[in-house]
């Protein structure tokens, strides 16, 4: 039994309590959202033994959803800190988080992040294969008891690289960067060494049992993704989607969600047409992109090269961002530099929902405009997508001016003080326009 | 004498030096910059008095440029930390700035700014003019003084709101957040005080023959651009912009290089409209806009939110980009505020100029990935927007990671450490396969 199993029973009132939940926060009807679960371009992660979530629906037609990476590595993290960044990830505006530990203690790791989460966790379960077993122990049975066992502790969409057919890895050799997907490029490798075929997709069936007992959602991951601009919408990634077109329709024939993962790079005249591309290939799943950066020589920035892209990709489509922060190519990114993807993809997902009119986007930003008309500066903080940032900023302007202690609360800014201040002055003029009308 | 005049003289290799190193940088040919000079669509802002200008050319069809605004308020800032964000400035890639003081030593500052800066200084005269005299004492003539002092000093380009017709102020009024120019609220003020038309406007020949002595290129202040979400794309925004495009027409006429300026704030689906609207009713003048901010609820990160909006700015037309720091809607930035605002505007800007292939533009990021590939950390950091940040990154990374000192100059990241790393799996992949197809 899954969420689309249900929703494609015959109705009268049968909603489960999860798309009820969705609906109320997306402002929708039940049904809207009951009709799209039933045929897949709605899912909702809600794995049953992750009974601690609060439900969370993801799709094109609803407001687009944010990832979060977070996990450690052979090299860097630890449960504590992982924790942290779960709980950093959340405050800041995270819909879901992705557990992509590889170095020690992952089952641990996930244990506490999933019994910590409210929101839906996903994991890439090749990473624990690996890191547990080593990369030449790949086999169709290793790829089935660690998706059981992650499953059974609670996982609630899983990434696999199912697409990625032997046959594509050449095309992908060709390119400046090869393949950059960690769980692309471990399956090609073994491929090559063993010569067998990809073991997601050999086992794909076996796979989807899995996923209908659990209720785990499939990410159908992008191993071919393109790892930089010149190696973007080519031949490797286009082969690969509709690969990926195929499992989706197998995943709903079974009763099985599933997403669609994308890239990555892409220059900025390419997105829309990767966005319509993927509703085309995969009949409308949930596209899920990482980034796109939109510009390769800005390391340190790239949450906001990643975060310009992802903007444009929600808006022609694409229903969940997964974030990138200001250590990708860098290395492994610590709270702050959580803290600083999520905001950024944060308001990538509010300004492309605000593009598409989803129901609502605009309301906190018109009451944080009537705030900043009334000089109101609690509920500016309050109505922040960061308001620890963004009292900060204040109080920094005000110390490194020249009055300090006489500043808060004032009716400007120590970027233009009173006499300079168009908002005072604006607000004058409304004030004498109203007098005036008024006698 | 300006560069359009000479532009518009009979040929025969009458190039101005001027045309020659912007045709030399933009990777164009001098008659293309000639002849886009002559029209209008191109402008090079270079003061005949700003002796050490490296010129600049700014039009649609170039590359995008960035301006950063700097310079102190009433509250904040001196001349030494002025001269300061001007180097941060243009380090990190501003290709103009604006000294917007409005406190403190104006003269001083900005003779100073103009004596440091290679690239062209910009202003807004009526700033000083009130900072020195009140906003009461705003007139024709003072207006004309202090554009004249100002022109003699070396100012390459000046923002005068001279399309903010009395007439328009009750369409303005009308908002949310009414005038938010600093410009534009000061000069509403005052007409509506005096009952006078907007003295820019009244002595806008005069202005002329000041702009043609020294050749100061024309800035035209968007006044009524808007302050929110909520009031983009309205009837006072248009109707000013209207005016602008006549105030175009008698610039071009008089031989006086103009550009004209956008917002502000905009949803992401009306950016593509904005553009085009300037392009038509200003005759392809170089549109000169501020972001614009794409959501109105991320004070502490508007670099970010208005940088996407920048970017889309210029995939559709736009030919310079005004930053806008973390500090907006909070206080008056200071130099590391400069520093980020320049760089995510410096992302923008390119990104749009791959997605607009202009000549070259992606060479860089060709090289990053190239530099990637072969592990060559150094070549990335120098090929970075921010080397200092992109190396810091690396950095703390490998501090924060468990085998520090051994770490630098490996061939892989703490993000997925050596097992995990797809860019080294990629590269053994990809030389397997040179070596079968060699034997």
């Amino acid at each position: 039994m899954t969420q689309m199993t249900e929703a494609r029973k015959a109705s009268g009132g049968g909603f489960t309590p999860q798309i009820m939940r969705v609906a109320e926060r997306e402002r929708r009807t039940p049904e809207f959202i009951r009709e799209r679960v039933a045929d897949g371009r709605i899912v909702i992660p809600a794995n049953r033994m992750h009974t601690n979530l609060d439900p969370c629906g993801i799709g094109r037609e609803l407001t687009t959803k944010i990832n979060a990476n977070i996990g450690n590595s052979a090299l860097s993290g630890c449960p504590g800190e992982e924790a942290a960044k779960l709980r950093i990830a959340v405050k800041y505006g995270a819909d879901t988080v992705m557990d992509l530990s590889t170095g020690e203690n992952i089952t641990e790791i996930r244990r506490r992040l999933i019994s910590l989460s409210t929101v839906p966790v996903g994991t890439v379960p090749v990473y624990e294969m690996v890191a547990r077993e080593g990369a030449s122990s790949i086999s169709e049975e290793l790829v089935l008891r660690v998706m059981r066992e992650q499953a059974e502790q609670g996982v609630d969409y899983m990434t696999i690289h199912a697409g990625l057919l032997s046959r594509l890895v050449p095309l992908a050799l060709k390119r400046k960067l090869g393949i950059v997907s960690r769980g692309g490029a471990l399956l090609a490798a073994w491929m090559k060494e063993t010569g067998k075929e990809n073991p997601f997709y050999t086992a794909f069936d076996k796979i989807l049992s899995i996923c209908l007992e659990y209720d785990v959602t499939l990410s159908l991951g992008d191993g071919l993704r393109p790892g930089c601009l010149a190696d973007a919408s080519d031949e490797a990634q286009f082969a690969e989607l509709d690969v990926l077109g195929e499992l989706t329709a197998r995943c709903r024939a079974a009763g099985v969600q599933a997403m669609v993962e994308g890239p990555g790079h892409i220059p900025v005249d390419q997105i829309e047409m990767n966005m319509l591309r993927e509703r085309e290939k995969c009949a409308d799943a949930p596209f899920y992109i990482l980034g796109p950066v939109v510009a390769d020589c800005a390391p340190g920035y790239d949450h906001i090269t990643a975060a310009m892209g992802g903007l444009l990709g929600a808006y022609y489509g694409a229903a969940m961002l997964c974030y990138v922060t200001p250590k990708e190519h860098l290395g492994l990114p610590n709270p702050d530099d959580v803290r600083q993807g999520v905001a950024a993809f944060k308001i990538a997902a509010h300004a492309a929902d605000i593009g598409t009119h989803k129901p609502g986007a605009r309301e906190r930003d018109d009451a944080m405009s009537d705030a900043r008309a009334r000089f109101d500066w609690e509920a500016q903080f309050s109505l922040a997508i960061d308001p620890d940032r963004a009292r900060a900023g204040r109080e920094e302007a005000i110390r490194e001016s020249s009055g300090e202690s006489s500043l808060h609360g004032t009716e400007f800014c120590t970027m233009c003080g009173p006499e300079f201040c168009s908002v005072r002055l604006s607000a004058k003029l409304k004030k004498e326009n109203a007098t005036a009308a008024a006698q």
